[in-house]
């Protein structure tokens, strides 16, 4: 009797878990296509991007590992891919319909998707040497989140850490509404955030959460050398359990008869704060 | 021969314009639906407001003319309008599905919209008291200057300004995104740009354009007592005219890989900075 043909508990075990794992990825992938949605815990075995701008980044962007593009003749020249055999994928020349079929509908494509793996997730005790660094509690649309994307590259922020459920997962929506700058931030999808935010609190972060009821102006919150800004969603507010973690709840002052912004409105003020209260 | 029944021909002429002026008015009308797409430099008739916030918001204004509302039962409930008989407009009781046919597809109405007339048009002159104002220079997109109303508000501006045409027009998509805040502000739409910056300069106004490649930091060009900051449409920024007749350009300086924010974004930034500094 030999332990190759027969494995040991332990082994058969360990191989049933992974068979178990991999059918529950499977099947949360069939029941979360890439429409950006409310994530269910899973990141995807693969992603849809595409737009001209978000497949160029995807493509400059090492970490990210494309399986395979289709693309019109239309869009290849306006990408400048003279030899796509060049490529390191397989590239598929298709119709624009062939597109719209892999996508939900008025999804602007310009004629080229990748099929790509999704982002190493990344461990929170990895930001150590960051400055900035953003948490949102539960934003879920990917429109709001991809603009905080953006201003928050263009701000230099280090990460973004958001919940593994009820936030956007990676995704093709999330990648367009970014402009690009999705594959220039980690994006960070952690199962507990308060534990999150506790981490960044023992790695020296300031942790601000805004609170439009916040006892402090945010300007008066902003000490030490490294930030941690978090933002919960438009009219829900922080949860409890975050607002009672961070290191200080702060608002944003505001003289006329509304009072409260934009999530990515407030999150770009915050972030332009943060920014001049780290150079002065 | 009386003059009565035979109007001279002065009166002949104006007769004629001002049929001739509605009959185009009509046709503008016809042309552009609804929608919050482009201006065609007319102002609609009526326009179509809707959504429990927006209509809630409407009724609290006012300088609002409503002239009818469509209303199924549950919104009425929501609305908590006990009598709708005493309300000065009439209400009519409809299904959810009577409102969707006036509307876009997927428009969020809530079972409630009312037709209303456009608020009147003020003129740059009555900003004279005003401390800050916004300045949008063709920006077409109706959610980005919603979004950029709502901020308006909240920072306590006096007015937007845009253009006639290449601007959304007063509209529903314009309201909703708005939250609101469309009934809170003034919306002026001017024909030419130029002179309403020019008006603003000699109403003492320090008038600040946002470009990206601004000689001046934001910061170092807010002076006075009077701001007025004026924004171009992503990627097109502002139009050589508008450029050449503001006081100063200015950039906001952002260290990252990204140097070009969404225009709301880049609007609430501005809004706060120029805050901070009448305040300070």
């Amino acid at each position: 009797m030999s332990n190759e043909k027969k494995p040991n508990s332990a082994e058969r075990d360990s191989e049933y878990a992974k068979r178990r794992r991999e059918f529950r990825d499977a099947k949360a992938a069939r029941a979360a296509p890439d429409t950006g949605s409310r994530g269910r815990g899973q990141p995807p075995e693969s992603i849809h991007l595409y737009g001209l701008h978000t497949v160029r980044a995807a493509m400059e962007n090492p970490s990210r590992t494309i399986r395979k593009m289709l693309v019109t003749r239309n869009a290849l020249a306006r990408m400048e891919i003279e030899d796509p055999q060049s490529l390191p994928f397989p590239v598929e020349m298709v119709s624009p319909q062939d597109i719209d079929k892999l996508l939900p509908p008025d999804s602007i494509h310009q004629g080229v998707l990748i099929e790509a793996k999704p982002l190493r997730l990344r461990k929170v005790a990895e930001l150590k040497d960051a400055t900035v660094v953003l948490v949102l509690d539960q934003i879920t649309d990917p429109h709001n989140v991809g603009a905080i994307m953006r201003s928050a590259v263009a701000f230099g922020a280090s990460a973004i850490i958001t919940t593994l459920r009820h936030s956007p997962q990676e995704s093709g929506v999330l990648a367009k509404s970014a402009s690009g700058a999705f594959e220039m931030i980690p994006y960070l999808q952690v199962g507990n955030l308060a534990e999150a935010i506790e981490e960044l609190n023992h790695l020296g972060f300031t942790t601000i959460g805004l609170d439009s009821a916040g006892p402090e102006r945010l300007e008066n919150t902003l000490t030490g050398e490294k930030i941690a800004l978090v933002l919960g969603a438009e009219g829900k507010g922080l949860r409890q359990k975050t607002a009672n973690t961070v290191s200080a709840l702060a608002r944003l002052d505001m003289p006329g008869a509304i009072k409260s912004l934009n999530v990515s409105n407030a999150a770009a003020i915050s972030l332009y704060a943060a920014r001049k209260h780290l150079d002065s």
